[in-house]
């Protein structure tokens, strides 16, 4: 295959900075890899900034789609570009499982055994580990496992989570983190947050790649003090970014948006911002309000498969029974493909049917409205006018109902937990 | 919707005729429809021909993809279109029951409905009706059976399976026919063909549309006798086109093949020969070798999504473990969008992980190899090398064996039958 229908990798590609702003930060990880902001909005704390990686350049805020097993969705790769996504997320855990990273290591890398050649994040796996694994066993030394697809028996270490990342060879790379429950205790917590600063230092200790970007993982469950003491010690041993972990797992949306703000307070400037496993429209609006740069989740993919669409008003579901007969598509005015081409009642129909290029269609049209979203609030940055945009979003989107979101939200968590279910995302 | 996407329809294509060799006879149906063969080979029964379709032309022989309820599970219409596909089927039945004859009328019909401008052709539900439906009851008036899906009971009559056609808008339309099991005793398939006829001739007598061509269902199960009576019973009714029903349900190859060439020798020659239910490699070649212009069949996508592909050897599974480090794409050479972009190792993944985008890249495949195969067959009887085309081919391909195709087929009508299973295809 390696002759085949693969463009060589664009090493670095050369900065479309916006002119007259100047840069307001730059922050120089290696020469393939950089943040700079670009533009601060004056009345919150949301920015607009370039995310440059071997794999092209990453204009931020920025969604990344989830691609646990390689492969986002129901999408072909093309698909996932054509919507205007710069980068996607896979998981360590789900592919040091399957299909082994050796053989992904044989395949060329991940880009090209994906076949995807823009930006990839993967996940270290650590929150995976906590929340789909049986049987673990944490000690400071590392993690033992059961796998949540056979049952057999795994031992990692955050040294072998980096040189399994290595392999894999995505633009940004994860430390290994420990995840508390949403309802753990002060001390449980505490003792979570510190062994994740030990694995941090000893994943930055053992990178050998230089082109690689690895962020750490800022924990301390829903607890201000800690919240503080991990982000001021991960921000001490100096990371290309740093992402907010333990955060939208059950909590309510309250303490969500308060702990982004203890931890953002104590973030460098000139560093990209990741808050983990935050996809829904209001949830990455609130978040780039308080200098969050980057998003991933599963959410905008996993509830188009069932049948849930975002439109600018909310999330309905296209299997009540008021799009049977609707001719116009699922969202009017809306440019993506689904909409472009077919009526809501044929969407309906296709639901009703479980035909498979339903979910398909569903998970086009949410990916390319979060896109969408991404896009208006970045324009609304560098125009000085995210604050109204926001004011406006949040007043006509009408969220999920916060005690369906938390029940709908702790039900699926229960699902995944070690006793069941084999679905990533 | 109506203002959005849709190319004008092709009312009538001019005619790309094969220069220098003369058109051996027209099937002149409307305006709108008509069959022209173009070639005859002069060492077998194989012929190419043009099908001229409200939607376009279709070269013929051709392939159908079977979308049963307005979709060829897990592609977009561009797909279809993009692997080469001039005609798909639907079927009355299954839209019929969901989404309901009158929601495609209020959405303007098949068409629009499903985002596909090409043509279409439905099948009138006969062999669903005895082959899904549960309680049927037979009369010369009609049938009385309950839904699948929810049990509902139905009357259907010849009359208005055609009255349902007219409002969807195919392009070629099938009358009600009545199929036996294949191990039905001679008197029962003596019935079924009796009332076949009659239901033939009400069907054309109901027809008010003049811009479908309507086809008749020859009958007569594993009899010659039978099949003779039949295909000259419908002939001497004149018909756009004749199609070969209740073949390659369960019966031995052997038999498929002598009930094909007993019916074809027949048929008139000017007009279209429609071998419904095949679409196997081997068994689209052994049809055009006697005669057959077109043929439909869920098997190239259903196997798909079990994780078969066909090749020119045979049809071998990705789920094989042979497949797991292999950097090649399942087929060497092949042009397909599977092939062109991902590596059988990648493939042989997403079909481990169970990921839908599997489904769709092994559908593609499949029906692209079928699309090549018509190509192939069709430029080889155009160039007066179809035998020698047949015999390598025939050489090469190992089909599946026999006793395990035919326990399949069983099984799978069996879950298929009146006790059980929606799935349509």
């Amino acid at each position: 295959m390696s002759k085949r229908g693969f463009a060589p990798l664009v090493k670095c590609l050369p900065l479309p900075l916006d002119k007259g702003k100047g840069i307001k930060g730059i922050g120089l990880v290696n020469n393939l890899n950089s943040f700079h902001l670009v533009q601060t909005c004056p009345d919150s704390k949301a920015r607009a900034g370039e995310l440059i990686t071997p794999h092209g350049l990453v204009p931020t805020p920025v969604f990344l789609p989830v691609g646990s097993q390689g492969a986002v969705k129901t999408l072909t790769p093309e698909e996932v570009k054509d919507i205007g996504m710069a980068m996607v997320l896979a998981n360590t855990y789900h592919l040091y499982l399957r299909p082994g990273i050796g053989v992904i290591e044989r395949m060329g890398g991940l880009h090209r055994f994906m076949g995807w050649d823009r930006a990839i994040l993967t996940d270290s796996g650590g929150y995976q580990i906590f929340s789909l694994a049986s049987l673990r066993r944490v000690s400071d030394e590392g993690v033992i496992f059961r796998s949540h697809i056979d049952g057999s028996q795994h031992h990692l270490t955050p040294e072998l989570i980096i040189q399994f990342q290595e392999t894999l060879g995505a633009d940004i790379i994860m430390a290994l983190d420990e995840c508390p429950a949403y309802d753990a205790s002060f001390e449980q917590v505490q003792t979570a947050v510190d062994r994740t600063h030990r694995w941090a230092e000893r994943c930055q200790k053992s990178q050998k790649r230089d082109d690689q970007a690895l962020y750490a993982i800022v924990q301390g469950g829903v607890f201000p003090q800690l919240r503080h003491q991990s982000a001021e010690y991960l921000t001490l041993l100096g990371f290309s970014g740093y992402a907010i972990g333990g955060l939208s797992i059950g909590e309510p949306r309250e303490q969500t948006l308060a702990m982004i703000e203890e931890t953002v307070a104590l973030l460098p400037e000139n560093k990209p911002r990741y808050l983990m496993g935050v996809g829904s429209p209001e949830g990455i609006v609130d978040g780039i309000a308080r200098g969050i740069d980057m998003f991933d989740s599963a959410l905008p993919t996993r509830v188009a498969r069932n049948g849930a669409f975002f439109t600018w008003q909310g999330r309905h579901n296209i299997r009540n029974s008021v799009y049977s007969q609707m001719e116009q598509p699922i969202v009017a005015g809306c440019d993506c493909y689904t909409c472009r081409t077919f009526s809501a009642a044929y969407l309906h129909h296709l639901f009703s049917c479980d035909e498979l290029l339903a979910y398909r269609l569903a998970t086009i049209h949410n990916l390319n409205f979060i896109s969408e979203l991404m896009r208006k609030v970045r324009s609304a940055i560098l125009g000085g006018t995210f604050n109204s945009f926001k004011d406006n979003f949040l007043a006509g989107y009408r969220p999920t109902d916060e005690q369906i979101r938390l029940s709908q939200k702790r039900k699926w968590l229960k699902s995944h937990s070690p006793s069941g279910i084999t679905n990533s995302d």
